[in-house]
């Protein structure tokens, strides 16, 4: 089978994967204090140029969101939020299970803009109401577009008017920083907080969660192990995160995945199969006849995102660190077979 | 001052008042389990026909939907309302601080219909997203739009092909029974559980909640309590409910409210002022040229719904059980005039 | 009956629900912003000599004690109280409920001392702790007891060693002033917060919160909507605030109860009665023989507090505004019969 | 140094991590629907002689303790536990966070036994308390101590008598296996959910949830996702169980644990030191004089438990998995000359 489904579905790359074999039976302190964990911070913020940043390793993607956001809103704050955003769609309504509100905004193309946060704020805010407080973002989105630096900036000035923190999940975010030409610094730049996904792109689990805003930063290990996020063994997200980091890993492990995705996004325009946004980054959804959909299951594995008209069905595939050239060229071949 | 901002700005009606005032000294026991409370549950038993309801007596509408809601879900289970819904603007988000997400649908007359829950339920609903239980409508809705009772059954229907609950929050149950010729049993017919509100119709304050489906029942008093919802002195509910409900006092002063606001809504129509939804109940919704709605401010106290366009405004009017026929022709004859 | 089941049983003092009917048609804005909640909330500061104070009228106590308590503590941080307080026992868990740890102290008096806050504070203190942060005290505490002015000085300066917030319930604050020779300035001067307790002192419900140290002021109405604490038509609120605290009538009302319960352990002390506590405020715990007990149920109302050994049961008797010095003299007389 | 600060210090059994090694590639579905997962989950129930239990694979002992606990109980119901738990004392209050009260016993032994439970029920339970649900125990306790097959029968017994859910925090199942005598189908047997330990028991991390009760485990896969609580790559969980529960693997590596504290406990018996407990699984809490335990400090990695007396100091000893026996020997030969 020709695999498209994820980009979390295999383990780790090799280089983690020897470095947690190398540290394996080291005895440390536990909980994150240990001295691999405060080397991987310290990376962290010196790649970040933000020497004040708070840095915080978590084992998943909605522990890290639902960690974060409950523990910088006061209970009447609520979040904003694209509608097709991961808060609000695959994280079982967690933010709320803390307390929030969630205001979903509709996105053709999954992201925020200055425009959405103005409409947002428009409606009635009082005392009778929620306040919106934080601007949830992703990059890239689930719908695999990208924030560019500009556009970054320019939500952050929309925050800084609308008086909203800015957080960007970030699980793909090596890949938004291959396709967006974006850098670690432009994150601690504009977003009160981030976090720097490893799940997707490397690690066997662990988001790095960065928070810039020092108002942001007092007690949340409190926060964190109150909500069951933080890991006995912490050391193996400090170990995973120095092996990703090291030399550039992370950036081209994601630049690959990006490179295959534009192979096989360039491939679909010349079989003429249409997009449901346009190609960015390593998640492509290309919308086929349902013919061929039934045709290519029998040999790739990948997820259905919706049926688009009677006789039409969007699908997503995925390319990952991992994914070799072949496999992109072999489901080419097989679309093209299909589509005769 | 015309008045027409709302009904619950003035205090009780004078049966309500007299009946408090008789039975202040009395010695009861506290906390609704008086002889006032028992008779009043009883009797709205015997009028929704439901001996097997159980029913509580609770101060506030905000206070009443946070706690039944609270009470009839599990962590994982979110509600649907309609957009505009009370629980939705005006509530602070006090469904979800208690942990529930609120599935927020478009609806441009404000009420439910079995399509828009087909609509909602149609999404992905899996292990990783919230999984939709209790259909949250109003009778009447925040638009004065009213259900009637094949509406009810229909959605019944769908509720139970869906395994929904549906819930109706009462505030203005009155109004909805004369306007849409709805009785008491038809809620405990085709609803797990509603409220009769009596803040808005002629009590101090006070919503009686009618509990019909027998699994939500058990314990819901000590729901109550830890929500903070449960009055020392739960006679003063009783007492107001049973002098309200006594000769169909309730629904007369529903039914006059109703008439008063039909009467304006013709005025309006004669004046040829446009209305945001059609006029059902006591709530009027008009949109007015900005000068009117100035000029009206000095005589007059309403509530602006919103800006329909740069030079119109929708403004709110509403009438009460103690509205005089007086005050709406003397607002229709300033119409009038300014509208020149 | 004699009734000394409790000082919520009845309704309110004839001034205050003489106010509630004269006020009855006025149309005021909702939610206590109406002229009389601003006057009473005027009046109360004045009282505390405290011009910073921010104060709110909510109907109830475990009401005001949830909503303040949440809206005061980030969601790590806990509570200290004793094992007594009402917060830890007839509350159904409401503190709790909202995310907040109480941590229960052993105290026979059911008063916190600055000892027993040091040793609450001398435990493990961490990132995998709760961090206590609030003291919950309640005067009169749910025994009867009183702190003195220089007993709640004395814990200020503890709490402000501790970093702890000192929070004063005072659903019987009126008690507590008169025995105690405290005065409302005492509580804003000592207390971060307090209540002003009118249920149980002539009102037919409500209690004041005041909040005296401003970090803990802002959007505090937003946490009252959100819990479902903001009562529609507020005006009640002000009307029967601003009625009990004209012309020293809440505390008059206060030492009237005081000075029968006064009467009233002083007959038990000639009959030779324990008492499980000193008796200090408007509850008296008797210690009695179980045959006394049963004889004064039939012609008395009051609550066991609990079987003290074999033979004996504490019981309790409360006092209260409208209680007459005959049913004393009647309670001791019958008393004195069963004894022989 | 000599380690004997915790059993979570260091990394994987071997064979642990040659299996992660081994299938580090594979592409498997997400989310623990693995075959690995189902695999694992299948030996569990095998084990444990319950075909009909669910089986859910967790990253950490706070996070399940929290996510079970949550998905048990109704609002209003608490949880009965000893005050040295470590829900009470070591996991931020994430009971709490959820919403719901721990009611904290004192055990000198850490254990919970009928008559403690009886007495927490003796307690005026009503609508106005939490109503005690689910009594959890931990196996070994934090002290060390262990139920045997017995005990668990008995406290079954109890909980059925008192409508309690009984709950046993495994953290250290195997220690306490091995110690107590019982096997995996005694937890099953007798409680209504209970855990198996791997982080501390040779895995990198994981812990296995096993719901007995059929009616607490609906949805719970929901539940979790809420939290957080499930693991992207959750096939690393199944093959971690995988590995440690072949041949015997997992009791064998806790066994290896007890017998050198058994070891240790009586050298230190030899030596004269008394402990805090009777020494019973691999936790030892010797009570040493300070010069000792400043002496010690040189050359061991230890935990201290708290000062006993001015001069004497309890400290906790733990061994692993992986604890050679001569670091015992060197400890033992440390103290005697020590305490020379």
């Amino acid at each position: 089978m020709l695999y498209f489904r994820n980009d979390y579905g295999t383990g780790a790359h090799p280089a983690v994967l020897e470095a947690l074999c190398r540290t394996n039976m080291e005895a440390t302190p536990g909980y994150g204090t240990d001295p691999y964990c405060l080397e991987a911070a310290e990376t962290i913020r010196s790649l970040c140029r933000c020497p004040g940043a708070a840095v915080h390793f978590l084992v998943g993607g909605t522990q890290v969101n639902k960690t974060a956001i409950a523990a910088f809103l006061r209970p009447y704050e609520a979040v904003i939020a694209a509608a097709s955003g991961h808060i609000c769609v695959h994280e079982a309504g967690s933010v709320e299970q803390d307390g929030h509100t969630v205001l979903r905004l509709t996105s053709p193309d999954g992201k925020l803009t200055p425009e959405l946060l103005y409409d947002a704020m428009r409606g009635p805010v009082s005392e009778h109401t929620v306040i919106p407080r934080l601007a949830y973002i992703s990059n890239t989105t689930e719908l695999g577009t990208v924030y560019s630096r500009s556009e970054l900036r320019s939500l952050r000035k929309t925050c800084d008017r609308l008086d909203l923190l800015l957080y960007c999940d970030g699980a793909r975010l090596g890949s938004a920083m291959d396709a967006g030409g974006t850098e670690f610094s432009d994150y601690a730049e504009n977003c009160d907080a981030f976090t720097i996904g490893g799940t997707k792109n490397g690690l066997l689990f662990g988001e790095a969660l960065v928070i810039v805003n020092p108002a942001l930063q007092p007690h949340f290990r409190n926060c964190m192990k109150q909500q069951g996020a933080m890991l006995a063994k912490g050391r193996l997200l400090g170990v995973q995160f120095g092996a990703i980091l090291r030399d550039g890993l992370y950036l081209s492990l994601a630049a690959h995945a990006n490179s295959l995705a534009k192979r096989l996004s360039e491939g679909l325009e010349k079989l003429g199969v249409p997009l449901l946004v346009p190609a960015e980054s390593n998640q492509i959804f290309p919308i086929l006849p349902d013919g061929v959909v039934e045709t290519l299951r029998q040999a790739v594995e990948f997820e259905v995102e919706r049926k688009t008209d009677e006789t039409h069905t969007c699908v997503r595939f995925v390319t990952a660190w991992h994914t070799p050239a072949e496999a992109v060229d072999a489901l080419l071949a097989l679309m093209e077979k299909s589509l005769k």
